[in-house]
């Protein structure tokens, strides 16, 4: 095309373009370079100085875009780099890049079906192509939210006006019951949080205990019913994980669900992690009883590798949603059109065009090598984990794509029973994860957890989920992991008493991160984990 | 830099954005063109024969994903053509664009500060920048939520803590009082769907009746207020519009405010679209008082045309957020670092940097720039339908930039207390609607509402946001709307009597869209209206 030809801001837009394709190339090209950084990390006090953030009156104009993007990519995670094992979500891949500049061209909101015809339909078909996958059967379908906590927090809204129509008009002041929600130990927060939206409080929430490995305990969750309706209570929803956050592990769903239907309670699956293995044929299997569910919630952001956000909430029956959450009369409904009606919301950013761009593009196939790949990765890395006497796995078969385990000094002996052992592994492991950090050359997260009725101190989660990730990047990891370790046990003698001792007195004293959390590990799960 | 020293995937991606950037550029430069379509109107029905959604198990790969993006391209709306006039957002920019590029390319999440350094900086500095600039002084600042009905419930949730922050813990069971939300008749549904979620019910919002240019009647509020209290309810929220959805009126901010401090309620200022008038010198006595604000929302992917959603919620003490809806305890806070904790989601997009770059870039005086041209081709449009006899304005002197009006028939006298009158206007303006949709040259919306004590039938919203309209649009568009107005008489002759007499049978018997709102309007006006 001739540059006469181009409107204004087709011209502007072609340049700044061209300029940004350079910098992008060379930020995924960088991160792949021996030696890179996963991030230059900065303390908040010290970004402030070192960036310009000052907003005026005057504009510094077009000319200063990519200097502006350089200096936010320079202080920024870079994402696409194999040591970002920090979360479960990891870099997008550029199918995924495009699917945004697409959304972003568009700029269309697909809350009506006029004003996003294409993406309205995109919605409605790949929704429904995700549930029947799931085996929800021939009326299932969903809508996306903005993110695995807005999913959740629908899918209890909905259920709840499902069940006590009632309470969508009168609200709770006429209500005389209690509502209670059912979730493990090890569920996301954001059911607590949606809890507390909703307004059942955090006394609405009955965390069920989990097993060994991590699974709610289906007999204590039908004991903890039984008992809520003995006290007079009304349970009407319970939520079961499948792939937890921390650990990986996956709720019991087929039984789960019968003890739902037996009790006619609302069976709610947050598969936002692990409901990707549904493109896994080898893997789906941890996922069995999936299509029980009543509403379920799915990530693609996160498993599957498109941009964030990306969270699909999916029910049986599409077409609850609208039913139960539209201001509009029955007889006034645009049947399938309008999906903003069955939301909270109102302007929707079209996320579902993601997952049905990366689904086309790769298909189902493409995310089953993608998903097989991350679990041989597992496999690895457990492997040379299990074999190294300077490690301890929390789990010894990692039921999904996180790797948790603790470094142990040389002459320490592990013993969980021993307060003073957990202390200690909860302060080494934060003092190794900072150090980690700060070197840049990987960035993961560390947790602690009660699993089963034991209260476990902070270890390291390490998500494998990437396809960049490779077996060369898993041994330096542990390399890096030994090496922040050494003298560990030294810097513990010398100083971790004495933080420990400052912390119980409520003296926050070193520049350790989060230090204030170690001696407080049942809070902290309660607390949940942020994924 | 040499193609061989180049890793996969940024050789991909360098492919991959060199190919997306034509299309962009196409696009964008198309909408401009003479005789160009907003939109190639096609039903759900169409649609699904004409667009490959068919989704599989083998995978198209790359050389698929042009061909599926022109697709989808040809089947949307374009926003970017200045005869968008539908909504409250207009397409974005180029450098809108390059800001959702980089924020895909990072594919961070700014729930936490260690994975999201400079994100986090960015939003707490735009944050307060923004506050500020809205007099709210020196400690307040916010988040941004996906969009604005997200930032009105966490505005709720927030209030409803901070003063009943029982509640968060026992929920409404132990909770004796009825809690009450007062917002206008003209306040966005949201309001009403937060009102739901949190367990008011629809009971729990009082809808305060406007005046006769669609503002809170303050005299009646108060009423209401008293009236409340007197039956032993509690009454917490009071939810001003500062820009209403339909007509753009803004309710009087300061005299609500010192209601509000007058009752001890909490007040909440909902700016999603006239908010961005504190950038005009010329125009932010609109929004006089909303430095009284306890919690406000604005959302720059409106009026100032940042990318979809770019949404704020903004507080006079910024510490509200997490000191509310944190799940950690007070001792555990993180200062100001982790920016989801004060959510109630966990994973976030971080919009912030779009409003940062944009402010960059143009600058206050830039955005100044492009709200004044709005109002200019408000009074233009004002004022060229207003000498025009085959028009009839809602509001003789536009308070905002949309611009709403009738096609009024020849010998057709203009007499709202006429219900035929009534019926036949809000068919003819759908009539029009559905003709002009379909010649996709302009898309625009329409509405019913109660104003003052009058029931208005349907009438055309043009809403003048984008920077890219001038006069002569602004002509065409009249001359489209009279063109399709010609023989809508002997239309509504023929068949409007007897569609509506369908309708009231409960036939929905023709083409045109959303016939079933004709006659029920009031209905239709409490369900509030999509922005």
């Amino acid at each position: 095309m001739e540059r006469e030809e181009l409107c204004d801001d087709a011209i502007e837009l072609e340049q700044l373009v061209s300029q940004m394709k350079e910098l992008m190339v060379e930020h995924v090209n960088d991160s792949r370079k021996p030696g890179a950084l996963v991030l230059d990390y900065k303390s908040p006090k010290e970004l402030k100085q070192v960036m310009d953030l000052e907003l005026g009156y005057d504009g510094v104009g077009v000319v200063g875009l990519m200097p502006l993007i350089q200096d936010i990519l320079k202080y920024s995670v870079n994402t696409w780099h194999p040591g970002f094992l920090d979360k479960l979500y990891a870099g997008t891949n550029p199918v995924g890049i495009i699917s945004e500049m697409l959304i972003s061209l568009l700029n269309a909101n697909s809350h009506v079906y006029h004003v996003s015809p294409a993406l309205t339909m995109i919605e409605n078909t790949v929704s429904h192509s995700l549930a029947k996958l799931l085996g929800m059967g021939e009326k299932s379908g969903g809508i996306t939210c903005p993110g695995g906590s807005f999913s959740n927090q629908l899918a209890m809204i909905t259920a709840r006006t499902c069940m006590f129509p009632e309470i969508k008009t009168k609200g709770y002041h006429a209500f005389g019951k209690k509502l209670l929600v059912f979730t493990s130990v090890a569920g996301h927060y954001s059911v607590e949080k949606t809890a507390i939206a909703l307004g059942l409080g955090t006394d609405g929430v009955i965390k069920v205990p989990c097993d060994d490995q991590g699974r709610m305990r289906t007999d204590e969750l039908e004991r903890l019913i039984i008992k809520s309706f003995q006290r007079g209570e009304l349970p009407f929803f319970i939520n079961a994980t499948a792939g937890t956050t921390v650990l990986g592990s996956f709720d019991p769903l087929r039984e789960i669900g019968k003890i739902a239907k037996r009790y006619s309670l609302w069976f709610h699956v947050d598969g936002s992690w692990g409901g990707s293995l549904v493109f896994s044929e080898k893997h789906s299997h941890l996922i069995d009883g999936v299509n029980l569910a009543d509403t379920l919630v799915l990530n693609p952001h996160k498993m599957l590798g498109a941009p964030l956000q990306c969270s699909f909430l999916l029910a049986k029956d599409k077409k609850i949603f609208s039913q139960s959450n539209s201001l509009k009369a029955e007889y006034l409904f645009h049947q399938e059109d309008d999906l903003g009606d069955g939301t909270v919301g109102c302007g929707r950013r079209p996320d579902a065009v993601k997952l049905f761009i990366g689904w086309k593009i790769y298909g189902i196939q493409g995310y089953q090598i993608r998903i097989e790949h991350a679990f041989k990765m597992v496999k690895y890395l457990t492997l040379i984990v299990k074999n190294n006497q300077r490690f301890k796995l929390v789990l010894d078969d990692p039921p999904s794509l996180q790797v948790c385990f603790w470094y142990l000094p040389i002459g320490i002996n592990f013993d969980l029973e021993n307060k003073k052992f957990r202390i200690m592994m909860t302060m080494i492991t934060k003092e190794i994860h900072r150090k980690i950090m700060h070197r840049g050359k990987f960035l993961f997260d560390y947790s602690p957890l009660i699993i089963g009725d034991k209260e476990l101190p902070c270890f390291f989660r390490i998500a494998l989920n990437a396809p960049s990730i490779n077996e060369k990047h898993l041994d330096d990891l542990v390399c890096e992991i030994e090496k922040m370790g050494e003298g560990i046990l030294e810097w513990f003698e010398e100083f971790g008493d004495k933080i420990n001792g400052d912390m119980k007195n409520g003296v926050n004293g070193n520049g350790c991160i989060d230090c204030a959390n170690g001696h407080n590990i049942e809070k902290e799960v309660m607390n949940g984990f942020n994924r």
